[in-house]
């Protein structure tokens, strides 16, 4: 950040009265500009035994296996934020979505939240930012092709957890080595 | 926001290509500049069979009741924004938090993610957004003069659950009428 958003003036950062953390300030009208963490909802949809993934078009990660996930929009809920995204990326619907994986990415200032859900048909394809969308047995996931570390836990867990038919919501936190 | 704060140039609303959203879009540079909801991490502290509130110093609902709350920050994960929270407007440190509650709030672009823990000590008091910090049984609980709806219905839930001994996280949105 260079600009004051409002008053277009230079900003400089500084902590304001009161305030532990610097802070992007401006030099003229003296507004406090926050950045602060982005959600990223996601999915995790199964048909049967199988679990639906998509293989991305897009950067980062072109060409590796990811669950549909992406910013929560200002106007929705965390659910119908991780629906949309599921009907963006694989114009897929899921029904009985519940909220399964909760994870904490200081590092990028990222707090994923993954809905899991049944896929309500197989009326699934590619949107534009999947190369593929394809259903995945436990024993071919592409474990060595998925895009993040996000994807890969929260798969850890569903199959983890199916083994006993419980599924309780994981909060936790990756770090980057 | 009226100027793009990477090249100070006017903004416009639009729909970049690809998007269902209106953004503001630099007239010059042609960054997108996103907005998206924001995290409030906040704590339910319990002592026995009582539960820490602090009486905010600040606005909006300066004079009410509330549960230690506040915006997320960069860098840190939910469950020390929900620790440093509780440090801030109460001086209190928890024990064994647990996420509780996660709350849409869409019509004002924020999630809130609510920690329940038990209080390691007595040692609280008011920060400096708090005028007053009191453990409060079931029915002393001043319900009129609960500063924010997330605080009234996390604490419903508590006070039910706790009935059961279960807490399960309760994932839900609240709309204003």
């Amino acid at each position: 950040m260079k600009y004051c958003s409002e008053c277009g003036a230079n900003v400089t950062q500084k902590k304001p009265e009161n305030d532990e953390h610097l802070r992007f300030v401006c030099d003229d009208c003296e507004i406090i500009h926050y950045h602060n963490p982005k959600v990223i909802a996601g999915a995790l949809p199964i048909w049967q035994d199988k679990v639906l993934l998509c293989r991305r078009a897009i950067n980062p990660r072109h060409g590796l296996w990811t669950l549909p996930a992406g910013f929560m929009e200002n106007g929705e809920t965390l659910a119908q934020a991780a629906a949309r995204e599921t009907y963006e990326e694989a114009t897929a619907v899921m029904e009985n979505i519940k909220l399964y994986t909760v994870i904490s990415l200081p590092q990028v200032n990222q707090v994923y939240m993954i809905y899991r859900g049944n896929l309500a048909n197989l009326d699934f394809s590619p949107g534009i930012e999947s190369l593929e969308t394809e259903l995945f047995d436990e024993k071919d996931i592409p474990w060595d092709e998925l895009a993040f570390k996000t994807v890969t836990e929260t798969l850890r867990h569903y199959f983890h957890d199916r083994k006993n038919n419980q599924f309780p919501i994981h909060d936790f936190c990756i770090l980057k080595k």
